[in-house]
């Protein structure tokens, strides 16, 4: 593509690194920002330096968090008996936006995926057993998605945990 | 939605104004840049920065530039007896990647519209006029869209050229 700006060419080059923003849709991006107000892609230059620097994982469990300890877990309205084990974040929201659940949450980081070169070691398995202990956990629902590597997953952390005597339970699924 | 964190949140709203980036596209690009490694975002951010400050129309030919006077105006290469007139800078990209034009460009920045409010003075119809007496234009090439509003600008340029001398040609169209 001719581009007649170096600088246009860079945003459009920058933006299509994006999962799903291929070259004809970062240009039309690029476009839209130079056409607009400035004000809109300040905004999200910021925003995004912001998700850089500052945003980190909540060292208790692993969801993300703009502090050392999320809002989630420092709630005292929150029980800690039950915890629930989600494979990332956006599930964390898709739980919390049903309001259903009281407990706390633990982020694996993914599931246990030889094929992509992902082990128990990458995952935070490590960290839901000290915080299991520390906490006087009683009840372990596991919300990871039905996939062979879940179903590993989830088997891995049960065998694990059969030992600390942690009721262990996966939520309810539609069958197909 | 249920964010854990106020940085992640504002990141999904500023993402979300981009034009076809709906709140669940802005979750999941904002989530991916968060699970990678930081170098993409500040990338980005800082190519959004650029695009924000340093560019800007070129005085001749209104197209995006990063220097006062674009690329193409600059180019001795081109002969300027041949004005293309476009509506916007993605049209310039459109015909430099044919390879087949060799003369100068003229960004109009939209067409006429008044149910959209776009009046001739919004465009740089003027900047054009001033433009073909001062560099001895002979021919004007109205290479915009086949539209109602797009006739209307190229029968009001046309008429404005009328008097000037200069041969005004229409680029050729498949007829649908």
């Amino acid at each position: 593509m001719n581009f007649s700006s170096k600088i246009l060419e860079e945003a459009v080059l920058a933006l299509s690194s994006l999962p799903g923003v291929g070259k004809k849709s970062a240009l039309r991006l690029a476009l839209h920002l130079v056409q607009d107000n400035t004000e809109k892609h300040i905004k999200i230059a910021s925003a995004l330096q912001k998700l850089a620097k500052d945003i980190r994982k909540c060292t208790v469990c692993c969801n993300i968090s703009d502090t050392e300890t999320c809002a989630l877990c420092l709630s005292s309205a929150r029980h800690s008996q039950v915890i629930c084990v989600v494979e990332s974040a956006r599930d964390v929201m898709a739980i919390e936006d049903t309001n259903q659940f009281k407990g706390k949450y633990h982020v694996l980081g993914g599931v246990i995926s030889p094929l992509e070169g992902v082990g128990p070691s990458d995952l935070s398995i490590d960290l839901l057993l000290e915080r299991i202990k520390k906490e006087a956990t009683e009840e372990v629902i596991m919300a990871i998605s039905p996939t062979i590597e879940g179903e590993t997953t989830i088997y891995y952390i049960s065998r694990l945990l059969r030992e600390t005597g942690v009721k262990v339970s996966v939520i309810a699924r539609v069958q197909s």
